[in-house]
């Protein structure tokens, strides 16, 4: 059994953003030599995201609308209602929706998506350098 | 290590469905030859889900409805909301809710499970045929 | 390869809670003698879960009344909707926002985490024994 890790490092000046990181695990997986296998790939933060969709602009700016009304940034007052947790519980809430890590097949030496699929990083609570950890097993 | 790699079909005539794919992946096990390791098990595609839960009929229509409430069929009017993306947006953000992929540990041949855990296709956006990936490993 | 599993047992006599059980899982990689690999650990319930986050006390409780919000326990009367199944539903759907199972790098002999990672066992309709499930397969 071969295994391969990576640490990725992504600088978001925003609050928030989606990162199309796809390009970058293709380089991962080069570089490992693995063939078969899986992929973990998961965020190292508990307020930042790594998760599977499509890459198409309104659907990435419906998330970060959607996500914002399932999970306010508070002060939020609907319904009287407000956060105990620090300032930026609303991260913590949101990157449980959208998920911590993907597992991804590794299948002659290739990511094995389907057509549509792209890995995306998503931070919710930017400003500062977080990473992604890339841990690859298989032959 | 042992490596198996299957893609099952589903075409829901449908918009949406729950499919119980439990049966379909104890037929791949068993082709695979692998007793111990982990298995993948994962929609191909950004408008479907893999998860596991209960079969119980009244869940599964909850599901439905619950998932309506959290992320509406468009044109939605509620606070005066409406998505930017296609039409086909809500089927992307249930299937986040939902999930993208389960791992399953593989132990002495069989699907390591609780009473009862299974596992289920979900469809968002039916009216096609989608596929989804079984990759297992182990030996 | 080498390959272990452990079932770990949790109580909760309350409804709900969240229990961070980070230590439990670092004795079950050091008795697996795994030192690079991936581990799985799942509960076998379909209305508990397993997830990462930071273990903060606001959180876990914003984190439960979020929950609540999300998906209220039944009777519910918002918008006059209420669920079908059976009186755990909530649990169910909770369990679904919050995740079945987590996927963890085994790098060195160590849990490859972020310095804020905590795995946690969620209960939400507790009152008896629950498993969760420790898979590691590695060298």
């Amino acid at each position: 059994m071969k295994s391969y890790r990576k640490e990725l490092w992504f600088a978001v000046p925003t609050r928030r953003a989606f990162i199309n990181m796809t390009p970058l695990l293709e380089e991962c997986l080069l570089e490992s030599g693995i063939r078969e296998g899986l992929a973990l790939v998961n965020t190292m933060h508990t307020t930042a995201s790594v998760f599977i969709n499509d890459d198409e602009e309104g659907l990435l700016q419906d998330y970060e609308a959607w996500l914002e009304r399932l999970a306010p940034n508070k002060p939020i007052t609907r319904d009287g209602y407000d956060y105990i947790g620090e300032d930026n519980i609303d991260a913590h809430l949101k990157r449980q929706v959208m998920g911590r890590e993907v597992v991804v097949a590794i299948t002659d030496g290739r990511l094995d998506f389907g057509s549509w699929e792209q890995v995306f990083y998503g931070e919710f609570d930017g400003g500062r350098r977080k990473r992604v950890l890339v841990k690859i097993i298989g032959e």
